[in-house]
Formats: structure tokens, C-alpha cells, sequence
């Protein structure tokens, strides 16, 4: 199941997001009624192969699986298709060149040069999948920097480009604001509003990261096509934080 | 540092559970303030090598290392001391016989048959822990059933035997109950009561499983010397279904 | 999924084998038509953290998931039901008491003294499995030395065994002949149908190890309810010795 | 042994593939008589860790190690070199700047720029492995695609490219055709016909990927230097589906 | 190669260790001149899946793989032979039923039970291993213990266990000694000689753990016919140590 | 702790390195008084998972996690970071341009470029560690060809590069000499010096790799700031072969 078939209902997908490299921690999460999750390969501790692990787990279910590149590298971003990744998010692109290699990199000729061989995307996606697999995969370009904002439309041209992800932090960090999960900063917002009216315009899809229910809850509402909330790595911590808590606490 | 220096504080020891085999999700849980972390070998989705892993990231902080193993086996046991458990959790102990066998695993003779090899240990414990181990490592007899409740005393008064763990879950279903977190149920109570007085009376340790921090507290507060709350899979699981329901909610 | 449902239908469920301790072997396999695949622990260069990635894989399609655990050993039987294996086959069952030890560690009380934690398996079969798992679990006895062929019909009466596994190989070492694939030998065959007999007489399943598809039909043609056939080890062998035999042959 | 020993015979190398990240694998492919092993980082699911298990297992035969990097990228082949690979393959080698980075990479000053630290290959190759390594390495430039078609003699004529590869998928869809085994199409048996005869013209070596033996045997007689058929993946695949089609045939 | 190829040159085969779960670190060992090394499943940080690649690389290079398993346990004992050991340490062998048990599992009918899967042994040691496995393979028995001592004829006198290991450390614990490497107490050295005496008034190897090449050059001496020498995890320290030290020194 | 306390204490950091994948590997180097250790993911068989493994047993001591990058690439820079690196050493920083990208990787903006999410390092070193990441990271250009050190002055200017970091080896190769430890060739010490002056004149900190304690003396009294001893693989290979060497010694 790709992300256009939730679409296809005219939501906003839920997405969830993986940062501990281990299979049933994916798996776990994968029952939890989220539309798709992320494999992260950039900040999340999880490289290639734990990615497979972790896309094995996740097509135990009907969650569209998805990962985050750890950069614009042609490579990567084929084996995580290949793989069996639906959608690709790359971080930090910054130029047309940018998104014009990830685009490139994302699809079969003649539409792109993704090299051919879908080794596990085969099994996982159906035997049909090298000739539908064009029209089922997302690429998103991350747009978290200032110099992305000034050449966003730019971007969001680029054919094969099916969307912008927002990220809230490295966007702060270049704007000059500290990082902060789910900002309430005007400029942050004045940014996130900007990005997804040029998304709109383009016909493109527009996604955000974001650190709760509630501000993703206000993002799918102002039409955003896909909100991430949380990580198995901060559900963790964030539990047992409050366990912790109330165990210590003085009645 | 072992459990005898958090008990020197006359406190229980606030214990959290590892089920995933993965050493992040364990370096995680090792920041949120427990006293001691258990590397479940036995339900959790862990074996040997990922106890190491596990083990290695719970020794970047002073949280006192445990591990379930997952059967009374001397070879196992061992190998969770010399990988640098400080306390050693087995399941299942439903005889005297059963009893003797785990404490001579547990240490070096002459109080038992534990082989020399301590690898691990000495490094994170240092290299006088030959002398001190068999001062510092705790054997937890688990009391889980039916069996084991008839002939309790035997069991306590086994010598290396420095305490009790009890499982609720199975002893439910041995006693004819279902298996369910934070029992209510009399039978229950009861014999979580009784189980802590002949603890008591043998001056060994107490330990139970439970399923929240309220429960734990009141076990604590009972008398109980170790008290386990949640575990790293339950907290993704509670945190990423709270986060999926918050969102979905209609409001 | 569990064997019963395709026993439901009056047919010998079809295994394979897995010996090559990888998610991704696994899954290919588990795309090309078996009803169900068993995870060997025993012969197989698999041990539990690789069961753990194979039975995942094995999870992202219907297939039955099974183990062949190294040894009656009640901790590796438990913590491969509570990895997601519906059915565990047992090697050298050649005593009574050798199949009371392994009914007693398939279900739980008060059938049996399985440990309750079925980690896994409550994803990967449902919120409800603990209720029906000493239902749609199956308890495979080996049956593969004289020994055992001695005392077969106490071993068949034990309750909570569900069937005979016969291991062909060893059987013929036992019975002083030589370890062989699908064996022509009358006393093999004799002991097969001896085999095949009692287990019927006492309402039991009988399953079978073959190297073929035909001899493994001949034998659920006479009334095996389980056969195997291949492994992806020696499915890797044969082709490729085969390809190469034919690039190498002379015109 | 590198290639080279091989071509000293006057033959060409049938080359199998490697597409699971499991030593076992890799080792049961090792024995059925191969001259050399690739090891696909590309397409394969495999990472760098797993390639060196992988070539540790060739290791244990005198199979020629062959590694088939994801992407062109110095850091990874010289990994590759490292880890005991005495030929690489790199994938969509389009442009003779291309080709100069894949050159520079393998080769040591004053040929090239590879880093100096073969850290395993000195212990699979021999103590003088340092200063034999420029002679016994074999560099290919995968051509498969129209653009690399156009300037082929460039790629050809670059000092420290060995040979070219054929990689008939990619090349038929940038092409315009379907991706096809062993394919027929007029257009691209000239292309191959083309590069072949482009590659003894520039004095470099020609391989080919195929999918049967029948196919590579042709390629073979044609003058290819190096032929691959098959996979690990593939004769999994192939000998199960055979079994099971076996089995469920009607008689 | 087995040990017999050594002893059939009259000579102690020189014996290294292996503690560390790297098939890289055991490669680096393999090549260093020993006769033979062994994988510690019981001491070093190393599990099966570990030992699987250890004996991979070993498997490069001519040097004679051995395991230690971690207990008395046919299901690990006889894992370690399928993947390829060609001789088993068993630790703490106290009792002739206890070396009943080892050599049982160690040959297959009708010397013995070991279940017939010789899957990667015979890979290593060539397709007819399953024949010559009972000649070749090596059982030794490890006397470490005062309880092992006083039944050591009817050890030593046990069908199928082909030798004697002496473990100092637990031998020196259980006489009321320090473990200490290469001891000099007139008990222990007692010990050693009464040992050698019986085994070789049996007919049997004996062989001993060394912390030295001079003790071991001197146990050698005196006829054991196997001695081990350091092992990867020591020389790592040792050597990093003496640097450290180096560099910190005043001149 | 990061590399600039040492550096408060006026003396050079003595910097053990780490090229076998494991972690207890690791633990054990460090554990031998280094100051820092470096995981080296260029030569090194290691990858980015055994970095995280190798990185956490380095967080169990005080000991200063330094990673060597494989290649000038913004992605494992920044992942290496991510999972605990306090410093960086980037292999064949050849130009100006070279130095800005691996600047730019360091340092969160305005300073750089790196993204954020700290994942590991925020429990490694601190929750304040996004706020003090930019002060307490070291950028190490490699300094080892002719063709940088035609533009050293260029380098060594480069915002952001906190210092250079000499191998001999492939400086050695690229100015037409042979890769030796601790070289004596006047070219090469001049080349030392020269690096050496031209890094103190700008203000930068100078590291170089050597063989030996009292060669990293001498280079350390020179006033290099961090100097490199041994490896891990390195103290196996020599201790092991020394003991070999002494066993088999002729007396
Ligand atoms: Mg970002
Ligand atoms: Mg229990
Ligand atoms: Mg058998
Ligand atoms: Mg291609
Ligand atoms: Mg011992
Ligand atoms: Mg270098």
C-alpha cells in the first residue's frame, strides 16, 4: 500500500518515525495504528541493514514504509527502495540541482535513472511492482534550511519531486531560533504556512515533523498531507521518564 | 555498583525491563533515572549476544545490570555474570533441588561451583571483582507457581539463595487465574504477602513484577526490596497508541 | 495462521526448510507457494536472534511459522513460541518422559507449564493469542532412534504431544544404516508405515523429512499430514551446481 | 587468485552472484565451482558489514573475490579493496570523468589515489599484498546505459579501467525497452556486440551479466571475458518454486 | 585438518583462544603460526551465531578449528560440530556420567548419538566428513574440579572422550587455591602431573591452559600433548598496555 | 569529555586505535589509559553499526570517542557525530574546498551546516550537548599527499578546522616513497615538521599516526597535540605472534 492510497481518502497519513535499529521494536510499532512509519537513516542509530530488518517488520503489516536517507546520495536512495521504501525523505535539499538529483534518482527511466534490480521491493510489493513502481513511490524533499525557502519554488518544479518535508529544526537553527519541537515562533509558522501554500501551488505534496499529537493534529487540519508525531526512541524514554517519576514522587 | 548499595539506603530498588535487543533503546532507558535495568532473556526478544550489547550500554551509567535468564541453566547464568549481570534472575525455581542449582551457578567456591572467567566483569567492575563477587551478585529465585508456593521455606532457606522474584503471571495461571498486570485478586494478594513475610523471615530479599508505578509503590511500600515497572517494548507500545489515539480523536 | 486450519481442509501441509540464518532468504522462500516453513535451530546455522529475523520475514505472508528447537530444552521451546513459531518440532524424543518434558513446555498451565510472555506472537497472532494459543500451537515429537521406536507408542500416548516428526537420517544411523535421502530400504519403509500407523491409532499427526517433491508426495499420499521437502541451503547448492555444470558441459 | 590467473587460461570466468548478506550463503556458493563470487552491495541486500563475512567465506576457497560496489563512490571501493576484493564493479559508470573516479580509486599512487590500509586483504592476499595490489586488481566500469553508450571509447580508452560490464537491464530501459533476462532484441544483441568489440579494440576486458548458463555460454563463445548467471536469491527461488509446482501438480 | 594430523608428527600442538565475537579478530589469530584455535563459547564474550563466523574465518587458513562450549550440552556440543569444530572442550566434567553425556554427542551411531546435519562441516572438511567425522573429531573432557579429580580413571577410562583439558583457575578454586595463571604451588603442579600420568596411562591427550609460551613450552615438555597460549583478548590488552605505558613513562 | 581538556592539561593526547568491529574489543582498549580512542571507519573493518557498538563501550570509561570517517561525505560525518564522536578525522582533505565541506559538517549553524539530532550524543554527553556541540568537537582534515600539502596554509585557514592530522603512508606513497611506520626518510620528517609549524602558525592543533610509543614521544615532544599508537588488530597480530614465535623457539 503506497501513500496515494490514503490519500485517495483525502487525509492526512499519521506517520510514525524509527530510530532504534531493531526489527521488533518496528514491529511494535507497526501495530500501533500509524499509516506509515519512517525509518530513519540520518539521526536515527540505524544504518542499511537494520533498515531491511526494520521493513521486514513493518511489511508484517499494511503500514507504507518509508525512510529517510542519511543524504543526497543516489545510492542509498536506491537500495532503500529497492528495499521495499515506498516513499524517500531527503534531507537538506537546498538547490533545483538538489531535487533534481533525488528526483532522478527515484524512478526508471525514462522518467528518471533509478537503477533496476527491486530485490526485496519484488517480494514485498507484488511481482508487478517493477512496473508500477513509478507511479507508488514518493520522493520528498526536505526543506529545513534558508537557502531551501529562497529557491523553494525552484524545488517544488522540479518534475519527480512529489513533495517537501518540513524540518522544524534545522530550519530554526538556519533562521537564527534555537531548535524546539512544534515551535509557536511567528517565523516558524509564517514558514510552515509559506511552504505549504507554495506545495499547494505546485500541485505537490507537503509533510511535517512534529513532536506531539496535537500540533500534528493542527497541521493535517491546515493541509498538511502527512504529519510525523513522536519516535519509538522518545516513546522510550519519555515512558520510563514518567514512571521513574511517578514511582519518586512524594505522595 | 550492586544492588547491596541501593538497598544500604534502605530503599527498594526501582527496577525497569529490557525486552528489546538493542543497545541504544537500552542506553535510553539507562538515562531516565532507574536504580537497576533487567535484560530479560527470557521473554524479551533477547539472546546472549544482544545481553552484551545491552549490558555495554547500561554500563555507560552507574544503573545496577540484571539479567532474566531464560531457563535454569548453569551455563547461561555464568555467562550472565561473566558478561557483568550483578544479579541474576531465574525462572521457574519450583524446587529446593532447583534452588541449590542456581546459587552454586552464582558464585565461586567454595560457596558454589561457579567457573573462573569473569571477563567482562572485570573490566566494568574492576579488577579486584575475582575477590568481590561473590559479595556482590545477587541470586533471585523466581516464585511463579503453584509448586514453588508449597514449598517456599525450602526454597529460601537454600544457602546463595538472596532472594525472591515474584511472577505474577504465571503464578496466576498455576493458581487457576489468568494472567493479568497489578492483580486485585485475593488469591494474589494474598500470596504476594505471604511470599514476602517468609522472605522476611529468612532474612532474603523480596522482589515482584509489576505493571505500573502506583502498583510498585504500594509493593514498596509493603516491604518489597525490588519492584519492576513497564519495560522499554511497553513503553512504545503505550506512548505511539496514545499518540495514534490523541490524533485520530475526533474532538 | 496456524497448522489446523490447513489440516481443516484434508490435506498434508507442505514445509520447507531454513537453514541460511537470514531474514531475506527467509522471506523469498516464504513467496513460493509453502503452506508452511520451519526455522531449524538444530542442523540448520541458526540460533535465536537469527529466528527472531526469519520468523519476522516469514510473518509478512501466511505461511505457517515453525521451529525445529537444537535440543529438549524447555527455554528454547518457550522462546520460540514467544517469537511467533506455531509449531515446534522437537529432535530426539526417545523416552516418555523425554515427551512429557516437551508437552509440558508447549502450553500453558493448566495443560501445561509453558511461562506466560508471548512477546511476539501476541503481534504477530493477535491481542487474543494468549487465550488461544494452547489451541493452534502443534507439539512435534522426533521420532528418529531405535530407542524410540522402542517405547513409540508412549510416546504418542503423552498428552499435549500432537504429533511424531519422523527424522529419517538419524533413524537409519540408529538402525545401522546409512544417512540418506528419501530412503528405499524396506526397514525405513516398514519403519515409516509402523510409524504412520501408530501415530493414527492414537489420533496423532505424523509428518516426515523427504528430499523430494515426489517422495514427498508419496508420503502424504499414505497419509503424512506434514511433509518437508528441500531447504534454501540446498536449494542454493543445487542451482548453482547445476548452472554450472551446464556452462562447464562440453557440447 | 585474481582474474588475471584465470584469463592466463585463455577462458572466461563464470562469475555467480551474491545477493544474501549471510556468510553460510556465500560459503555453500563458494563450493559449487565458480572461478569468481560477486558480491552485490548494488542491488544484493547487502552492506559493507555483510560483505566482509561474505568475502570471508569466499576466503575459504579459491573462489576470486569480486565486489559490486552500491554506487561510485571512493570511500566504498577502496572499503571493498580492503576487505579482500581483487575486482569491483561499479555500477553506471556514464561519463569518463566517471571513469577517471572509479580508476583513481583502485589503484595506488603513482596510478591512482587509493588510501593505503588493506587491512584484511594483507592477510588474504599475502604480506606482499601492498605491492602486488595494482597488478592483481581488476577495475570494471559497469556500462548500461545510452548515455554511457555515447562516449563507451572514452570510458574505454581511461588508464586504470580494466574492463567494462554489461548490465543489460538498465542499459534496455534507458534504451526504451523492458528490463529482461537473457534478452533477444536486436537492439540489444548489437549493443552488446558493439561493446564487446569496442572493449578487444581498446585491449580491455568484457563481461556480461545473464541469467542462464545457455545465455552466458554464447556470451562466452562470443569472447566475453566474464560471464555471470544465477544468484543466491535466484536458486532459492527457482529450486523452491520448482519443488512446490512439483508437489501440487496434478498427477 | 584435525589434531591427529599434529599429534601424527609427534609433537604438543600449540593452541590459541579465541574471546572475542569477530570473525576479523580470529582471522588476524588464524594467521599467526598456531596449530590449532580455539572459539570459547564459555568464557569469552562469544555465542554461536559469533562462533559460526570465527570458525569461518579460521576456515581461511589450514589451522584447526576447535570449540569450548559453554556447558554440558549435547544440543551446543553438537551445533559446534556441524559448523565445522574438529575437536570440543567440555568444561567441568566431574563425574563419568558427565563424560558419558560428552562423548555421546560427539560421534554418531553407533560410537555415539550424535544426530546426523553435518551442514557447514561438510563444506569445510570436504563431502565426505560425514564418514571420517568419527575418526577425526577430538572430545576432551576439562579436569577442573577436586569432585573431578577423585573420579578421573573413570573419566579418563569413558568410551569416545578422547582427552583431558586441565582448567587451572577452577581447579585451584576448588582446591582451596587463587586462580592464577601459569601456577607454581607444588598442589597444582601435582595435580598437572598426576593427570598426564593417568591420561596417558589410559591412552588419552591431555592438554592445559597456559597463561605463557615458556609454562606451555614446559608442559609440552613434560608430554601434554595440547597447550593454549594467551588469547586475542589478552594480547589486545597486554599490548595496548605496554604502550600506554611506554608513552607515560619518564626517561 | 572532549579532546580540549586534555589539551588544558598542556600535553598530548595519546589516541589508541580501534579497527576491529566489536565492542568488547573496544571496552577492552579501553580500559588501558588512553586518552582518546579512535574508531576507524576508513581502514578499520568497521562500519557505522559497529561504530555505535564500539562508541558505547568507549562511553563506559572517560575515555574521548574520536571516529575516522571513510570519506568526505556530510552523511556519516554527521552520523558519527550524532552517535557520540567527539572528534573527527576526514581521510585525503586535499583542497580548500575539501576543508570548508568537512567544516561544514561539524557545526550546527550559523557556524556550519551539520543537522541536528543528536540522537546519541545527547545521552552521551550530556542534555546540554546541542547548546556546547559546537565548542567541544574537533575537525581533523587529513593532511597525506603531495597535493595537500601544496595547499596546507589553505587548508590549515579554513574556518572550522580545528586541526590537521598527518598519515604517513599515503603521504609517503603520494611523494614516490614506500607506506612505512614511523618513517626516518628525511623527506617525510621534514614533511612532519613542516605540517607541524604551518598548523602552530595558524593556530590549529597537529595529530599524527605512528607505530610505536617512543616514535609518538618524540612526535609528542615536537609538540603534536594528539598523537596515534598501535590498533586493536594490531596488538592481536603482534602479541600472538611473539608468543608463537617463543613457543616454538629452539632453546
Ligand atoms: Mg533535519
Ligand atoms: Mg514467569
Ligand atoms: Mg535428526
Ligand atoms: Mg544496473
Ligand atoms: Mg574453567
Ligand atoms: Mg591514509
Amino acid at each position: 500500500m503506497s501513500l496515494n492510497r490514503i490519500w485517495a481518502e483525502n487525509r492526512a497519513a499519521l506517520n510514525g518515525w524509527l530510530a532504534i535499529p531493531d526489527g521488533f521494536a518496528s514491529e511494535i510499532m507497526a501495530h500501533q495504528g500509524w499509516d506509515s512509519l519512517t525509518v530513519d537513516l540520518q539521526h536515527g542509530v540505524v544504518d542499511y541493514a537494520a533498515a531491511v530488518r526494520m521493513l521486514t517488520a513493518i511489511g508484517t503489516t499494511d503500514v507504507v514504509p518509508v525512510v529517510r536517507v542519511p543524504w543526497l546520495d543516489p545510492g542509498i536512495i536506491m537500495k532503500s527502495l529497492d528495499a521495499g521504501a515506498l516513499a524517500v525523505i531527503c534531507p537538506m535539499i537546498n538547490t533545483a540541482a538538489d531535487a533534481r538529483v533525488l528526483a532522478d534518482a527515484m524512478r526508471y527511466a525514462p522518467q528518471g535513472g533509478r537503477s533496476y534490480g527491486p530485490i526485496r521491493a519484488s517480494f514485498a510489493h507484488g511481482a508487478d511492482y517493477p512496473k508500477r513502481a513509478n507511479e507508488i513511490v514518493t520522493a520528498f524533499a526536505m526543506i529545513e534550511t534558508k537557502q531551501a525557502m529562497a529557491v523553494l519554488d525552484d524545488i517544488l518544479a522540479t518534475p519527480g519531486i512529489d513533495g517537501v518535508y518540513v524540518g522544524p529544526n534545522d530550519l530554526a537553527l538556519t533562521l537564527g531560533l534555537a531548535p524546539q519541537f512544534d515551535p509557536t515562533h511567528r517565523t516558524m509558522l509564517d514558514a510552515f504556512d509559506h511552504i505549504l501554500a507554495r506545495a499547494k501551488h505546485h500541485g505537490k505534496r507537503a509533510a511535517i515533523h512534529t513532536g506531539s499529537a496535537g500540533y500534528a493534529k493542527t497541521m493535517a487540519t491546515k493541509g498538511f498531507d502527512l504529519v510525523t508525531v513522536g519516535s519509538d526512541a522518545r516513546f522510550i524514554a519519555a515512558g520510563a521518564a514518567a514512571e521513574v517519576a511517578a514511582f519518586r514522587a512524594r505522595d
